[in-house]
């Protein structure tokens, strides 16, 4: 694999990392309009929408802060070497425009965006935005079939309802996408789940469905290679989508989310799970939840761009290419 | 005017002000379920609410940050001496509790709740919450007819739509006011108005139908005392509805909020117009858009409850008795 | 056990976690004047007090931010399932009025609060308040003999004075309990302990008297279940307090805290000790050191309350019952 | 008037304003035990105090803060052209150490440690420390009689007492001060006092006693100049004490402090204030309540040491000399 | 005077002002390499530079904090009602690359890159930057002559040199520029000068060469317009450099920055005095020491990007065309 | 081993801990023109310098916020108890005085400083300043001949230059140590090394000059015990110098740093990595990088100096004395 110069990111070497326009990972801004749009193979695609946020909002200030964040990722994978950007076309496509005081009209706009990557043969690399995010990507993703899911999250995201029936928020998207076909339960495992609950509604949805969840305690008990092994075998060789909510991530070393639960992974791990990902089809993957307004540093949407880079060279393991 | 003492805040002398569960101004909490609810004259009402933001979201979380500062009000005004508290039965009535996933929802629940005021003939003193807030207490308390407004702000919100049509955010809450005949617009003053604009269609609208606009350079020119007396002539004795979005101030005095304009009036300033609302015949009064996320030192909103105490003086002042 | 319905908490699915007055885990707020004071069984008090604090204060202000904080909490613990405000009456008491002037007379003051709940059968769970505040609780508390207490800090707070004589600050409370034998110290272990050392006056006093100190070293060394099975050993059946400082946890998970000390657990195994408390006979428990100043993010507080939430499932466990 | 050259600061321009351990304007450290102290003219004294808080602790830490940000201080006034260092010779003197748990302990080492300043001819300019900080510091150098008082501040600091009867607390040090005959009332002025009232009882006092007390409103309207002759003329050519509140100042211009009151002098007028002390005989001055936990960017500080720098040049001026 | 809609910038109508990849007011990012450079008219360009500070450096992030904040700039002006966008061709050059740990290098860059806007006809509008950025920029602008300047600064930045000798620093720009026939200082104004001060080397410096310094004192006493016609007088019709240090507006309305002074200019006055360079022929302007690690708020940015949109009007006003 | 009384380090029992001139773990304070200075046996120094930070700048000011949190260090190490204040003559030096707009002249300075030391038989422990720092230092140091060196850090910093030909920043130090002969590469150990990589350039460096290069990975797979063993076999006996990057930790722990690296040790491992060092020849060591200004909560200090109370025991352990 290689790829064409034009789609380098600019080096710290010759523009201080401080300097220049800010793109996801100094890639060059190539939106649907621009004439290299047809030659992108990866899109790293901003959503700052979080509409769907029934407790802090946030998240639709996460593309920006990701993108700011994002100059301090170089060329290069510190383990294996792999240098991503020189195998295949990257390029930043922008921000897809929501529309923050219409939830159903955002969704609309948000699936066409995508639909148009996948009519162009693009695979996309999303920053969210809450997670309700993912189910309007997953209608233009999933047009030729269920996709398999691995969710790295503190929740479920399977609840039915919030507010005495209200649909669609960052707590139902996945309810809402096994309902509509998007997803094949079978083939979903969400991973790191903690924190105080509610009631068991989503658990018991998730039981029935098929879906397979696994506890932070048995995260930490089996330890990250062998439930990442269930994993890969749970999705598969069929093209499955990566989703990870920062707030997967223990909330000391993410702390700008809305919807923390203490207890989870540190960024070492936050890191190696990601690791565990090659070798599955990857037709999409999005990091959502990352909310500036918590995060007065900057470190979680840095570690979060560094989870980025590591679900990039992911989507780029052999068996995909 | 005298007040039950069933009424009367906790004083600084008795409890420090650090300690209690925090209500606004250290008044008792009575919801409507509470036997005392009936004999609320003043109610403050917390509307945590943002979801017509089409900016920086934030609003939601107001009400809690405003009672927390609210502790460090005491019990006397230090220029003309009222005590408001032992002058009529004031209480904090709680908060609506908005659905953050559905503006139209939510609105309904807002007008509900303050249609259970007007019954009670509770006059409400609200702290938002965005200022799209005001619109859904509006449709309560102009039952019995159009009100005139008294309102501070940098924008005029008068706008028409948003985003391609969205017709309910925090910058439409007048135009919608105004068409569903909830103010009388010639008896609505808008003061402070500044900042860059998108174009001139607000303004337009305004000068149609008879909106008086100030804006921050007339403000400063002419003075408060001259503007303010422009303004109870506008409203005249009939009922008025005064709204005070905290972006009426500079934003270095009130940073906590979404959608600053540099060039405000400061902070003795922003006291000082409230004095001039006495005689005005005040039915209900905002404090709208206290965004406690960008406000990490919670000097906007100790400035947004010194303007509310400032407002619940003068809804006591001698006309209105 | 069954809970009166009086006494459940509010749902984050019918009132959004950011509306609503803050009260302790969303509980209704029953002071001792309070009709129903009479039924409560597990109190959640406010002591926000710092007065014995040698270095920097901040801790008068931890109730208030761990209401706020606690509001994140729902309803059921996600490992076993527990629904504790279903099994017992819980209820926010509100908080003791200290003076902050005075020592002496705050500590009479929250003595005399807790007498009350002990002539009520009201075991407390007390929010902090620096270290100090443990030693007027243990007053009330140890009327009847004295307790045995598991210990989590980075410091054993069993100094004899101060600044040449001082001999009530949050360095020595444990020195005093044990002088008016409201502790029996071969029923104390002491858990966590770390950071540089002024000399060893605190250690051969724990050593003569019999207390057990667990330093960090040793808690890494063995483990959480090895040490936590020693602790319960070492308290027996007999009734037992449960003193939880936050700078047990390391600095960087909790940062608002006066005396941090480097080195310490995780937000993950801050939780497991408290899962290790089971079978204990937890005649009450304290969260101390919560110092909002030094927290901008809030982050420790949110740790805070979940850990409340551990201990308060803990002193449900079915040996109590 | 002529400086021995050991008493220069260290200039900007040779050691650049971030490096060197951090003494008051960069002056030498000379604490009792110094060889050198005996040449002191005017020291600058550190008391890292805030035992007589009742709201919002932190001004302990504000000796620290305020000596960091006093290495921005340069050696020239720009206006008068006066170089003070140059007048006369000026010391860091080091801090008083207090007793954080004992406030009579506390007094009695503060006013040990000013007695050896008035023995040894040094005239004191004090960085605070809450405002009972004065008490002590005033019964040393009142020694020889009542002192006169120009007091800026939001509070009058004159109540009886707090919580039942404390008499030693932040909001009493001038009863007590006129009590046991410190200063004297009819040459007493209160600058800036404004902010809600608990009720008149201090403001009773004073008129009884014949303090005179300038409120906010009276300063904006009549001017600076004008209110500064009233007060140049009430304490007359005897000496004179200058207390210097920072919540004298706005809060948005100096958030840095417990008790902060909205509506106040900006930083111009509040410099403007002591460039009309000159001619008054002041005999010990200082800059009270500097909360850093209040004050992440470090502004108050130094607002608080560009005002520290005009006293300093006040206490220099004419008539004095 | 119309413009090219290609170079319109987004509106906030259309695309959240949260979304989309920042560049300078939302206007097309047009590199010197882009196809549409030639017509570019006015050129807003970052210079992510602060080698020269002598201080607390910050001011390179100064570009990317600005762009950030300038989404929330809009077409068109509150007051006069231009709509510069509209007017002429505008866009965002990028940044200049420098060279962090090489001044001379750095210089020698700068230069080259308005050189090359120098030859293509565009005037800058540049984002500093720390003061020494204007330097090697009048070195570039100034190659058909010296050129006048209107400089807004607490500093008059024309000391000769620091640390022993060192002469680029941003303390030293102006020294150079008048030496090496940059500036014509018969033609120069410094206003706002403040501060305390090293000694009087730079003002005797300015009085020599005839540079017009006029305090903040003078600028208060006279008042904004008085002094305003003054400087154009100055200047007169020859082309003038505007260089606007952000540390001349009072450090509270923009505490980013490194070298802040107290008692300055509000920010209401910090656009008044961009209003009145209307007139004056404006070769080329700047916005400089805007530092974002001192500006955690973002404050201080909106209020640069704001007078950055005064002085971009400015620049447009009826005799230059 | 004992030390004279005068350099003992002032109790928090005798003076709170936030009382004082802060000083290096209040130490005196022996600059080079003290009397005592040929006495000190360890010197504490501050290099406050950052003039080769090629991204984020603030490491001049870090020596202040070391000093600032060293007040929090007492007297005993925990674990061996070593009183290392009673063992050796240590004093806090002060700083160097750099120039921060000349890299070279500050060299100089540096490398001048260190002369005086050697020549007066003291060991450094120097607070940094970036890691260019290191080289000035080693350049006096390893005048008798090159030295070993155990470096921790996420960055080899061996790079050969920067910006087309920049030879002298934070990223070459090491680079240019082993070419001027300062180190001896057989005996350079670097751990911890991480993050995504420009290119392999400094890799194939370290690999032909036999610079051992030990990864995070490798390091949390073999365990600190064993890495630490094998490094205290490469630097065997000969003189070694310790540099310490506080980036070596995870910038959870250390969030007030330049250039962090997402996945590093925590701060238990941070301080277990020292414990290891006892038996090397520490000629000198060094803590840098720490940036206050990305520190708000003063946390990273906190950490640095608890690690550099660990070396100071390393410097003074058995095989040394």
């Amino acid at each position: 694999m290689t790829s064409d110069s034009f789609f380098h990111p600019v080096s710290g070497f010759d523009l201080p990392r401080f300097a220049g326009v800010p793109t996801f990972m100094r890639l060059p801004h190539v939106p649907p309009s621009h004439p290299r749009f047809a030659d992108v193979q990866i899109g790293l695609v901003g959503v700052p929408w979080d509409s769907g946020t029934t407790n802090r909002p946030g998240p639709r200030h996460g593309p920006r802060q990701l993108r700011d964040a994002s100059t301090m990722i170089r060329a290069q994978h510190a383990v294996n070497g792999m240098r991503p950007f020189e195998m295949v076309n990257c390029a930043d496509l922008g921000d897809v425009g929501p529309n923050p005081a219409d939830i159903q009209d955002s969704m609309t706009r948000i699936t066409g965006f995508y639909d148009g990557l996948v009519a162009a043969g693009i695979r996309p690399l999303t920053a969210g935005g809450d997670h309700l995010t993912s189910l309007p990507i997953l209608r233009a993703l999933a047009k030729r079939g269920p996709l398999g899911m691995i969710h790295f999250d503190s929740h479920t995201d399977l609840f039915h309802s919030y507010f005495g029936g209200t649909m669609y928020t960052h707590g139902t998207p996945f309810r809402r996408a096994v309902e509509e076909g998007l997803l094949d339960p079978g083939r979903v495992i969400q991973i790191g789940i903690r924190g105080t609950m509610y009631d068991t509604e989503d658990r018991e949805f998730a039981k029935s469905a098929g879906i397979r969840i696994v506890t932070i305690e048995e995260l930490f008990d089996r330890g990250i290679p062998d439930v990442m092994a269930e994993a890969r075998k749970i999705v598969g060789q069929a093209p499955t989508y990566v989703s990870y909510d920062i707030d997967f991530v223990d909330p000391t070393f993410a702390p700008g989310t809305g919807t923390p639960e203490v207890g989870g992974p540190n960024s070492f791990q936050a890191l190696q799970v990601c690791r565990e990902l090659y070798g599955v089809d990857i037709a999409g993957a999005d990091m959502v939840e990352v909310s500036p307004p918590f995060d007065a540093s900057g470190g979680t949407a840095f570690l979060g761009v560094s989870i980025m880079f590591e679900i990039l060279c992911a989507m780029l393991s052999p068996s995909r290419t």
